[in-house]
């Protein structure tokens, strides 16, 4: 089904009718289409429609991508080179903005609840990343700031895909919508665990990257809450600094050792946990896949 | 109701409910309006819903020039500090999507017609802009290739504005699309002009920025094909170069003597006509006014 989703947003491009769109196209790396998946477990019942819905949900989400690596300069996505390393930023920009409104047109076929919720989603998605960049001026230890952050960045997307699957499907919207916005919280959190505790290879990135570049994720807002006075003050002293191998195995073992890491890990069972409840009358057994393989991974 | 069409924008923005998208918002200088005057003046028996159309549509326009802005990496914008400029090209380009996804959010209040009409040139403003970045890119004498360009670039939202409109308004949609069509077209052309015959305070930037910048607009077009051998080679001996006040004499010297800007000027007149004839049975003085005062003003 997944690769209907593909075949889809190519005939999407190909409407466009531009050779440069088409050459964009071909270059852009492809991801692991959470959101897709999710769109098409919820709607199997309305396979064709969830196929085209899926296809603009990640049409959008490249195009928050293809901007999301201009704003960071950076030269590589999922291991292929960037549109914007490869074409430049005003080609990735303009293909980001490309991919959004055809995204748009196409979603104008679907009922207003679906349409509406989708293009919030946009919106708070692009309000997210402007936190987020705010958030990496100085040390955040603010929880709240934190949550607002990801939960615009990353789940209200997710949280929206599950809203207008579930709506397509003519199951409780509000129920799925939940679900999503759990499923997204808890990705994001993996994600900012993943940045300490893998390694550079399992990355294809440096690790500990986000502190580098001024992200005060949780495990870090954990991890300060925690420390002593002087160990306070050696974790502000590395923010956004160049980390060398004994200051990233100081914050590894003090991740360990303090239980912030811990905490990080109770709480995306948690986020689990109240994704499931909130649909488990549904008795999904693909859902809960995609929460426990997210979850019950290697780390 | 120009005015209203700012308030309205003003509380789609406050929808949004975040302090610095209100901060960017202040600092987002303000144009002469063209889309939203030709919305309400189209659809002036639908005021209310013509004021929110008219909102979305001049959103639309801020956040394609936002990321204009970025690309050429421009400094100001009507006078003002540009946003990128102010602010940096993250906080640019991120506000370009917020405004870029409420005004869809908002688009969905309307008819099928008229989101999709709107939508779709969206998708081909962006893709005018990279024709526009592509043809940039070496001398182009290629007419078509010109006016597929200014077509998608600035054409196309002005021509769904005004099918948007009528659509609204319960009048022949098709007709008001050709007038906003070749609006749009002439509307370009003499952009282009003035960037050859204005001085560099009218402009308020230096004047035949174009050719430097590597834009064959459609003066030089002309030019180029009524030069002989020994001018054609020294126009294009000074194609994306910095040009001294000689070289700016000189074309403008052969743009008059060659005729290609007379050549311009009937075109203008040409499509300023078959706007208006395509509306003629309607007899609404304003629609004629916009075209008059657009073509019959001092260059």
């Amino acid at each position: 089904m997944l690769n209907k989703v593909d075949i889809n947003i190519e005939k999407f491009i190909n409407d466009l009718k531009d050779d440069r769109v088409d050459e964009f196209y071909k270059h852009l790396s492809s991801g692991k289409k959470l959101r897709a998946k999710l769109i098409l477990k919820i709607a199997d019942n309305k396979a064709d429609k969830a196929v085209v819905l899926a296809s603009i949900v990640e049409m959008i989400h490249a195009a928050s991508l293809l901007h999301d690596d201009v704003i960071d300069d950076a030269n590589t996505r999922r291991g292929k080179k960037s549109i914007n390393a490869l074409f430049g930023d005003k080609s990735a920009i303009m293909f980001g903005d490309i991919l959004y409104s055809k995204a748009f047109f196409e979603l104008c076929n679907f009922p207003l609840q679906i349409a509406k919720s989708i293009s919030e989603a946009v919106a708070k998605l692009s309000i997210g990343e402007l936190l987020d960049v705010e958030l990496s001026k100085s040390f955040n230890d603010n929880i709240e700031k934190y949550f607002d952050m990801i939960y615009k960045k990353t789940a209200s997307l997710i949280e929206a895909s599950a809203y207008s699957a579930a709506f397509l499907a003519g199951v409780d919207s509000d129920k799925f919508a939940l679900y999503g916005k759990n499923l997204g919280l808890a990705f994001q959190i993996i994600d900012d665990i993943l940045d300490i505790v893998s390694d550079d290879k399992t990355l294809g990135k440096p690790s500990m990257n986000d502190y580098k570049e001024g992200k005060t994720t949780l495990p870090y807002i954990y991890l300060y809450k925690k420390l002593d006075k002087d160990d306070k003050d050696r974790l502000l002293s590395m923010f956004k600094q160049e980390l060398n191998h004994d200051d990233k195995e100081w914050i590894r073992a003090k991740m360990q050792s303090s239980g912030a890491l811990k905490e990080c890990f109770e709480l995306v069972h948690k986020l689990g946990s109240e994704a499931l409840n909130s649909i488990e009358e549904y008795k999904n057994s693909d859902l809960e896949k995609i929460i426990k393989d997210m979850i019950d991974r290697e780390y």
